[in-house]
């Protein structure tokens, strides 16, 4: 993992970033979903088999958790953080007790500002993984970026 | 809140549902940060108030956490749990301690299965406020719904 953090001078389109990897567990799913997402197949292993998911599956929102976490522990170094306006989410495969699961990055779009030129706006598209190489979650995220020189404004002023 | 929960066959677009509310705190806002996403406007205030958010903000993805289960508790009574196969999310306004979240859902689009006649894919678009009604979050989900019959088949077979 580098330590060195881009700015949005340094980023470009096609720049790549992979993330470090994050096992979860049942433990971990059920956890999750006891305090946010409280529903049978993400809380029960006899009542997950007899659902859709056939079997136990972590919440997609925990998948986003663990993806968000993974990306800002260096698998997004962008420099003063990951300050996301909007994000699109696809869950294409449950993620499973025992899943590892590690970040592909790409950056896909630059928009500087046009009022601000320390700012711009960076689309980045994320692919989660499971160790078997399974997509469970693509993730586009719109970030705000600024330069080197740092921020110059509030949020919703880009 | 109802009781009563609605399968494919009760559902038309701009039928609409409202949550219950709930409250967070500084504390939640920091211990969700700390375990998903540590970044120093989520998990301390002296470095929250030098950031973009001018203040300690909790993050996006506790916000859609927080929506997904007052949807889950009776927020979205949809027969057979909210089953999601993707979502776009944006946040125009930070989510502040002390705020309390309400999410208002209206159902914009119902599209019946092509090769499976008792299930569909149902859009939903959700609003979260605060309690002096900012809109936090808006997030348009796709759903997996199944009619009075239950479900008959795997994910990802609509």
């Amino acid at each position: 993992m580098t330590c060195e953090r881009y700015a949005l001078d340094d980023l470009y389109v096609g720049l790549r970033f992979t993330s470090d990897s994050q096992r979860l567990d049942a433990t971990d799913i059920k956890k999750f979903a006891s305090r946010f997402d409280p529903q049978p197949f993400h809380l029960d292993e006899a009542a997950a088999g007899a659902s859709i998911f056939a079997g136990l599956a972590a919440s997609g929102w925990q998948t986003a958790a663990i993806t968000m976490r993974l990306l800002v522990e260096g698998g997004l170094p962008i420099e003063g953080g990951l300050i996301g306006t909007g994000a699109q989410l696809s869950w294409p495969r449950p993620v499973r007790p025992g899943d590892v699961l590690t970040v592909e990055s790409e950056i896909v779009k630059i928009t500087p500002s046009r009022s601000r030129p320390n700012r711009g706006m960076v689309e980045v598209r994320s692919e989660t993984r499971n160790e078997k190489g399974d997509l469970v979650l693509t993730l586009t995220s719109t970030l705000m970026v600024t330069g080197r020189n740092g921020p110059d404004a509030t949020p919703g002023d880009a």
